[in-house]
């Protein structure tokens, strides 16, 4: 008789801890997904950054599986799901293949959400991805060397203004960053523009940063925040944004423009729309994010060969965070195990809050662990040596922690390359907008700082 | 009295070295480069085989340049450039910036030639830039993912196949690592097909690799590739390139079709089109490969204050190598200095032979050093050790050892990571081509590689 076949859609914490965790079952694994590599996304900012190189936080996926047999890698993006005939359909290039599954685990994750204003996101990219991270990189960079270039004041003010909106961890940790660079790290580096007049701005439509932290650990993010120059604007709604800036709403009716060369968005969430169609053919809801709510064993209702985990489901309020989709996938993978050796699981899933924490500044940074709450450079201690744990494999963890090193004490950003391409075809179209004035004839004058 | 304006176009080895040895001269130095990185060209193929991230090899310019004070960097390109009025212009996006100079160093480099036949490089990339490097990542690893979907076998043997045309050191240095890549790193990484099946081919339409290294090395080059499963085609002339392979021509008159998913282009060079610029305001000549016939003091005929230096020069027969541009970009430094100073340098322009190295396979080289010729191991860790030495920076020079550490030893490639835009959007319309077969309704079996 044929093993089980396990299909597994998607190679983040989900779908990678599934398949590992099924190592030693006597199934057949395979691994769709849409990237050739499982991304450490809490790490993705560091990319954006010049921090991190992009190997560090991606290795290839096939590479981690390179050692289990019973798994196979197809690089494809799955596009329909049919749960009667239990087959999965994905798609790369002109390919189209089709995969016959006994059991299915969809792990594909959540992008970034606009809150219905899909537009946006041509001028202020998520960060969900290694495109949109390099993408970003080559904004955040690419703002400032055309500040060096411009000999206009206020054009040079807005290539010097930077805003990212929404205030969970990502984007704490992304203004944070971003702040670090310009007042500090590239001081040094440029002649016609001082970075260290660069505003960062922080904007959350809630009223305060890190919600979830509570109001203790918040109100220390927040203050470190604005030591290390980051404006926060909280209460605050963004109606618009286009080539030059954004209109944002205040809680207190005011409005406001506020003009900026370079915008990121991390502050919404909507699910894969292979949630649609898993709640669709199996009756079962789905919430305002595309989230699904599955069974209290991670199955959908009347599907018990289908599980969901990670960023795609709705269940008792499970935040989106890497611990959900980790222990969902091993769980779901369990669950199987069990199901083939005639030993069935029939506890329900229970997720175990292992904490959370963010990065704030150099050597700061908020964790909370059970009811622990830790600031400053002990939360920023136990941040390394938990995300370090994480990174998967040797060789990521020892250049990593050099690089770490090297960033941190010698306040270095080695990791800036941006193509041509970026630079020259999306930077010009979609963060500098068509109204970009050309400045022609005048003749920079060599030397110094002018202001 | 205004300090004298050095303006200098181009962020590599002629440019920077230029810059760098103009910090203590009363001048005011402005490097004007179309990229934000100083590119260690000779391993730009390590980044396109998964061995370094980008900011390894391409350390931001004004990073670089960050503690020398008077040194200008911006990034734009440089499109005119008017000798008698001393005016440079350079854009960037929609921008316009004009420079007017006392001295010019035009240092602008060389990209790849196709010999009249540009049409190739959509099929075949050349190695010139970061740009290629990524895109030939997606295409050397993405070869492979497509070869794991594919069920025809034609289809698998073509996507199996790489070519690399051209047997200088780049092209050597790329078929080897691409050879140690398909037969050793990714044996076990994939399971439905068997990636030391892989063809490598190495073309060139001379008769030996590495012909100015002299017969001996030439023939313990071709020995060690062939040893390492390089197939070494010489007297092979390339006639065409298409989405689905190559025409060549063969010295003896025959002629073959090679049916490849991948193809490099690593045959020839053109320089940068400003020196044809260059040549028509000046009378200079200038050679078929598009460089320019300067002075013995590496001057413009006529215009003393402006030198070309690098790729882009026709003199005594120099070979376009990292030395000559480093040497150059010094030497016409020191004139400028010299002037400013009142003590000019009447020697003209002499460049010192350090010798020259390729690496062939894991652990094995060829090196011409002087008298000295050297091969395997020994010439091995003479590449390894003057690499180091001429890599900018600290942190690169210790990241770098480590991953060239993991990567030779564990023989991992960690530096894997492609961008969807780059699979999805490049990868499709110019490796696979639009005659690509999509495979539909089959459903592909769990398990075991099939052959």
């Amino acid at each position: 008789m044929a093993r089980p076949h396990v299909v597994v859609i998607g190679s983040g914490f989900g779908g990678l801890f599934a398949a590992q965790a099924l190592a030693k079952s006597e199934v057949d694994v395979t691994l769709v997904s849409r990237t050739v590599a499982h991304l450490f996304q809490p790490l993705l900012y560091q990319v954006a950054t010049g921090i991190l190189s992009t190997g560090e936080i991606a290795p290839a996926t096939r590479d981690i599986l390179r050692n289990q047999p019973n798994a196979t890698v197809l690089l494809a993006e799955v596009t329909r799901i049919n749960l009667d005939s239990r087959v999965v359909v994905a798609e790369k290039l002109s390919k189209t293949i089709a995969l016959k599954y006994d059991y299915l685990v969809v792990a594909a994750g959540a992008g970034q959400s606009y809150f219905g204003n899909d537009q946006f996101a041509t001028f202020a990219p998520g960060m969900k991805t290694i495109d949109d991270a390099l993408e970003l990189r080559a904004r955040i960079f690419g703002s400032l060397e055309m500040a060096e270039l411009s000999e206009d004041a206020d054009e040079r003010r807005r290539l010097l203004t930077y805003v990212v909106v929404g205030a969970g961890p990502t984007g704490v940790e992304m203004a944070g960053q971003i702040a670090e660079l310009t007042h500090h790290t590239l001081r040094r580096s440029f002649r016609r523009i001082d970075t260290t007049t660069a505003r960062v701005l922080l904007l959350d439509g809630a009223d305060a940063v890190l919600p979830p932290f509570g109001p203790e650990l918040s109100a220390a993010a927040r203050a470190e925040l604005e030591r290390n120059g980051v404006e926060v604007l909280l209460g605050a709604l963004v109606t618009n944004v286009d080539a030059t800036g954004l209109d944002v709403k205040f809680s207190d009716g005011r409005t406001e423009r506020i003009s900026a060369g370079c915008k990121v968005w991390a502050a919404g969430v909507q699910a894969s729309p292979l949630g649609r169609t898993l709640a669709e053919q199996s009756g079962a809801g789905i919430d305002r994010a595309g989230r699904v709510e599955v069974n209290d064993d991670l199955t959908l209702p009347g599907r018990p060969e289908v599980f969901v985990v990670g960023d795609m489901i709705s269940l008792n309020g499970l935040p989106g965070v890497a611990q959900v989709a980790i222990q969902g996938g091993r769980y779901a993978a369990s669950k199987i195990a069990g199901e083939v050796t005639g030993h069935p699981v029939t506890t329900p899933f229970r997720y175990h809050d292992k904490g959370s924490m963010a990065v704030i500044s150099r050597f700061g940074a908020v964790a909370k662990v059970g009811r622990l709450r830790l600031t400053g450079f002990v939360a920023w201690s136990a941040w390394l040596f938990v995300h370090l744990l994480y990174l998967v494999g040797f060789k990521n963890r020892v250049t990593t922690l050099l690089h770490w090193f090297i960033t941190f004490v010698g306040r270095g950003r080695s990791e800036r390359v941006t193509t041509e391409q970026q630079l020259v075809g999306r930077l010009a179209v979609k963060q500098l907008g068509p109204e970009f004035q050309p400045t022609i004839g005048g003749t920079l004058e060599p030397g110094k700082i002018k202001h």
